[in-house]
């Protein structure tokens, strides 16, 4: 199962009763953020899950409302006792963007790895994805004002065991076990391989966050079939996509199209300007496209389980 | 009269229920800040003074809690409108650690003074001050794990004008405003100037502001006087004394008693351990030596005004 929060629902500045966009992900003990702006780090201590197992952090874009938070994440980090190796994912440049912004952070008791999508690279993530910490992580090109990507996120989930095709093909007994956990297994000089007796790969979790970005012709593929689509509106008023399309955002409507297109199973909507105080007012834009929608608000978590899983 | 407000109360990092430590001063719709960190923006938002006026802001030192803020408040400064050049102070290294974490905030529609109290400069700015926005700022050497400063800011006073002495001197009445107001005047090729009118300076206005720090022999000179003496307790509790000066920071108890060589009038406590959920419950040991003490809270609030003045 993978747990699934929105620390905060904000565009542009942290309010007191708003934090700025960021997706926490847990999944097996293993933690993923995606953007960190400023002030992020309390609503991750308000929520709980704590700092030491954030293994990732993904940045769609370098706009400070996204990253400015960075420098206090990898102190509050640091300070809960984390020692391994950090995950940096983010568009070209993110080397001088944690560079510079460690210059109040230089020192941490953990290293980090930075995973720059540049032209170059990004062919070959778009394609292979990044497997880490249990994540299988794929980027789409954003369209807004600087270079920005969206991301999902893929659980996948192995086929089920077919104990009537081991008897068949006369697999030990012993080696059963072995072989469903590490996929091999080897006894009195023969060896024994998963796929000879595991079924297709069953249907993972998915999860897909977009912001900041204008709608683009790659998202209904992108966000296909998804569990949960995680879409910014800075606007849930009809009226205002044109100016919400000058800054390269969206509005609710567009956000739901999206999620019609691309069939995903929920919606639900962030990144609200400050200027919209009540998120929930324009929901019906959203709904009469798309029924499934919800305005996000800080701390918003969902569960998300694998078909026949219990929570 | 000069508005004081103590912005947040933490030390570290910022709580859910405590912004890491940070002041705002407002004098004639003129606003300087000591310190921000991560969140201080919110806090400013909260409080309601709006950001376009800030003037002036001061950095005590470089760790993260105390200047993580930066690019959130000159963001937030330029969306309010702000145009004016902005004053920023600090230690040596103020332009890099400035440029470092502008790499997500690399335009503003106002230019970026910023004055390095280099080891060369403190002399000069030790024995003269800094006199911006009204304030006449000082600094004073503090002791801390990095290069750190206490700042105090003097709100000057100027004499009162007597009528007596004017009248004596033969000045012509029409000149008698001009006189107090610019302090200088000129009619029929006669100059006249305002120490010929005008009394002593009287007594103005003064806080200071210290933290991180270990006390230090020249402080209770430095705060000589003082209205209003906010300092860092890390802890309240006496037995933790050597714990703070591991770090470079003191207690309840040695905040107090510079406050009480010093003659401050009011001494309230701040930059209290996360580890600290009640700053009240060690209020006791800083009153026992010097009864004018409170625990600092987030957005405390004072109005100082000259005396005889109404507030």
């Amino acid at each position: 199962m993978l747990d699934v929060c929105l620390l905060g629902t904000g565009g542009m500045m942290p309010l007191p009763n708003r934090f700025l966009t960021s997706l926490m992900c847990r999944l097996n003990g293993k933690m993923l953020v995606i953007d960190c702006g400023e002030a992020t780090q309390i609503s991750i201590a308000l929520l709980g899950w704590g700092f030491k197992s954030i293994d990732v952090i993904c940045f769609t874009h370098f706009h400070a409302d996204h990253v400015s938070g960075l420098p206090g994440l990898l102190l509050a980090m640091s300070n809960s006792g984390r020692e391994e190796d950090v995950t940096l994912i983010g568009p070209q440049g993110l080397n001088h963007v944690v560079n510079g912004l460690r210059v109040i952070a230089p020192r941490l008791p953990f290293n980090i790895n930075c995973i720059e999508i540049t032209p170059d690279k990004f062919l070959e993530i778009a394609q292979n994805g990044i497997l880490t910490a249990g994540f299988q992580i794929s980027v789409s090109k954003a369209r807004h004002q600087i270079p920005c990507f969206s991301y999902r996120l893929d659980i996948s989930r192995k086929g089920k065991f077919d104990p009537e095709r081991a008897k068949s093909l006369g697999i030990p007994l012993k080696v059963w076990s072995t072989l469903q956990k590490m996929g091999y297994a080897k006894l009195d000089g023969v060896e024994y391989f998963d796929h000879m007796v595991m079924g297709e790969d069953r249907k993972g979790i998915s999860v897909a966050y977009c912001t900041d970005s204008r709608p683009t012709k790659f998202l209904p593929e992108f966000i296909n079939e998804v569990d949960l689509f995680i879409c910014e509106g800075l606007y849930g008023d009809n009226d205002k996509k044109e100016k919400a399309a000058e800054h390269g955002h969206m509005i609710y409507s567009e956000a739901a199209e999206i999620a019609k297109a691309g069939n995903a199973k929920e919606l639900w909507l962030t990144h609200f300007s400050p200027a919209m105080t009540n998120p929930k007012e324009f929901l019906r834009n959203a709904r009469d496209i798309f029924p499934k929608s919800f305005a996000g608000y800080d701390r918003i978590c969902k569960t998300l389980t694998f078909e026949d899983e219990a929570k």
